[in-house]
């Protein structure tokens, strides 16, 4: 099957030169996952300016048959914005429709397009004394449409939940160019399910989210970060019971790492300099954050927190931000693991989670057993203890061709791995998504019944599976 | 068509003499609404013991063709759980299955089965120094499931969310009797869309919610409820603003009734007394709470918040109940605003929601045209500012057949009141569900693409027409 010349004709008239491109040079570097682990081909690249001009062309997929997958800022985990190898499928980028529509200050919300940077609705948000608390590594590319279509997390899930919980309305294009419209910010709306759960986390399969409307906070007033050293895993579990005890809702990230991951953090940023002078088995980034509310008394929360801490013994060490520059500061560790960890070379990645409580036998259980099993490789977990997900790295062997053992040993790892997650009640895809990249190990290890009810809702609302194929379902 | 004998004889035999009845006398109570708007017929009403039992005779509906009714403690809003007058339908009632599994308190949750009453459920967990925030006027027979399957909202929603936002996870049978698991407590998840949301307010009929894993807080520390009187219902939406500004998160509830709604409250209680010396149009009651980790400064905080409000004539008068006894009595007359209602005579109610900024708009602009279109009529609006969800009533002329008025000119205006509902971006349903009451007027005024959606969606899960048929789609 070849994509009929009537299509791109007609995708071409439709969309003009600025919407609609089968050049090369401009379509080639959307075709391939930002961590390059999928390559595909496209027919063309459509770039649609609005909602309507969007509804359109998927109205003309559907009359032709043509696949799309929707792409926002191409920075997803799971290869689930790349197309695959036929050359048939549409490539549609939402990132010309990139309008923050209104704020609400009174309200507090937002409705923007699909296509804007994550970093660019935090700034313009903080413009009127406002934020948006979700925030990740990727926040310069990743769009608010990608955003929802992965369920995206991130640091801050502890206190305000992943992008679920923070979308208040939706505006989306089904398989058949209908348009949902259901950005109405409603508090309270019992007209049957919420049909805007359907798109979010659904990776593009059920419908194109082309614009939302988003829940704000007042902005923060004040924060402190600590940064604690640890013994063991199962000692940040305990420590972060005491934090939720102490401060509440206040309590807004606590993310952990091992020494091994803190020193390879070390070595990528030479500038940086190690928060704690001892080394510890287990560090673990706290963050509190007050709004205006609640500012004046902070610190000292903090500080009757942290004493409290070291009278029960809960830590080795700590120290606390004695401005918001070093506040930056330990985050910037944080957010430097990811890329210190590929810098030390070839490995698998998975983002698991189990139950919070479990995660840190989970992590003294497992890591040994993949280590024996395969010697050489080295486990690592770091991230959001607190929501009970890590990202669970296995480091190859030394002196090892890195796509050679990645496709051999590295997936027989995966498939231990995923096991393992299973067994203990755990999802092999915390935040990431499914994508294609974990779409067998989905259709391998996922309840059957989730499974035939997630393919019958994708079969009912895209009977031509025409919406992001491949993925997902 | 009669229901075989067949089916009748299986089901006695498979849930056994206290599973399955068709004795008229333990039958009848539940085939009328509590409202006493709906009755219906059944073949039989059965109460399996457990997810399995119940698993076994949704099976055995699916091979005879057998329709389903759910019903939780049957205090519904909108005749969800009445079955129709064929008498083919088989009632299905999940209060034999009314188990605490498991109670977590350093995880904060507590997975329970359908058929637990929101008070026990609240019991509980206070038992536990944890609480179960949603609470509503019918907790006395108001079950976990039903709860979930009517997305039930309350009073305390402007903190906490509706009950889509409290649940964790979900156990649910399909229509084929399959038996969806999601009662893992994962915090974090992203294998696909979140199935759970679709059973989660779809009236019973995409599924039978069998247990549910529930979010948890800390218990109340302190609590301060404070009786405002105001000018209008916009100076109450001022105040309001002027709260979350002020104390932001501790907020828990904002309600509001006029002097009407007052009157007619201390009319249906005479030993209650107005807690405020002077009338005033509109009365607003605000709760403001901490846990433990907040408490020290709660009453200081609302003191200063108050002070702040007189000073910039936010209100005309305010008092703070001064222990807990007082502030059980205010909640007390907000809570008896309904049954005070159905005192003064017959009526059509609307649960109603528009925009939040909207609502005093709302409620000033319509309320004149209606008494105006319908002489003699009275237009009430009560309820939850804070969600931009009021309960708007309309009370019959003095001297008039209340049945009679119902079906004609109630009618009407109930029509008319939707109709500016949704003309000014609102939701026909903000908390009660759509059930049999609504369903006409879902169908005339509901988005058509968001209804083919709904409808598509239940078609493919449920494609014998078997779960709660007549409601909702």
């Amino acid at each position: 099957m070849s994509t009929s010349a009537d299509f791109l004709e007609e995708a071409s008239t439709s969309l003009g030169p600025r919407g609609f491109t089968r050049d090369s040079d401009l379509v080639e570097p959307w075709l391939t996952d930002w961590r390059g682990r999928f390559t595909g081909r496209a027919c063309g690249l459509a770039s649609p300016a609005s909602t309507e001009e969007l509804a359109r062309i998927v109205r003309l997929c559907a009359a032709h048959n043509v696949p799309i997958v929707p792409q926002g800022g191409n920075s997803g985990m799971s290869g689930g914005a790349t197309p695959d190898e036929s050359g048939h499928t549409l490539l549609l980028s939402l990132r010309r429709m990139n309008a923050i529509r209104e704020i609400d200050t009174e309200a507090r919300r937002v409705t923007c397009e699909a296509g804007v940077v994550l970093q660019t609705l935090h700034e313009a948000t903080e413009d009127k004394g406002l934020r948006f608390p979700l925030t990740l590594g990727g926040k310069g590319s990743a769009t608010v449409g990608g955003l929802i279509s992965t369920n995206a997390g991130g640091s801050q899930v502890l206190r305000h939940g992943s992008m679920r919980a923070l979308v208040l309305g939706l505006e989306a294009v089904l398989a058949d160019g209908q348009v949902l419209s259901m950005l109405t910010p409603l508090k309270k709306d019992n007209r049957g399910f919420d049909l805007k759960q359907l798109l979010i986390g659904s990776e593009g399969t059920m419908g194109i989210v082309t614009a939302a409307t988003l829940k704000l906070l007042p902005a923060v007033a004040e924060r402190v970060v600590i940064w604690a050293g640890l013994p063991s895993l199962g000692a940040a579990r305990t420590l972060l019971l005491h934090c939720e005890d102490s401060v509440g809702n206040a309590l807004e990230g606590f993310e952990v790492m091992p020494q091994a991951c803190l020193d390879a953090v070390l070595k990528h940023l030479p500038s940086a300099r190690a928060p704690l002078e001892g080394r510890h088995a287990w560090h673990a980034l706290i963050e509190v954050v007050a709004d205006r509310t609640s500012a004046a008394t902070l610190r000292e929360r903090c500080e009757t927190m942290m004493a409290a801490a070291f009278d029960k013994d809960l830590l080795e060490d700590a120290t606390m931000s004695a401005s918001e520059a070093q506040a930056e500061a330990f985050w910037l560790l944080r957010e430097s693991v990811a890329p210190a960890e590929r810098e030390r070379g070839p490995a698998v990645q998975h983002d698991i989670s189990v139950p919070v409580e479990k995660m840190p036998e989970f992590v003294d259980t497992t890591a040994p057993m993949i280590e024996a099993k395969w010697p050489g490789t080295e486990a690592v977990a770091f991230g959001h203890l607190g929501d009970g997900n890590v990202h669970y790295h296995v480091i190859a062997p030394a002196v090892t061709d890195g796509l050679v053992w990645q496709k051999g040993e590295g997936k027989a790892i995966s498939r231990y791995v995923h096991d393992l997650v299973t067994e203990w009640g755990g999802s092999i895809s915390a935040e990431h998504g499914i994508g294609q990249l974990k779409r067998d190990e989905l259709a391998r290890l996922g309840d059957p019944v989730a499974l035939s009810m997630l393919r019958a809702v994708k079969q009912a609302l895209d009977p031509q599976g025409l919406l992001n194929p491949g993925k997902l379902v």
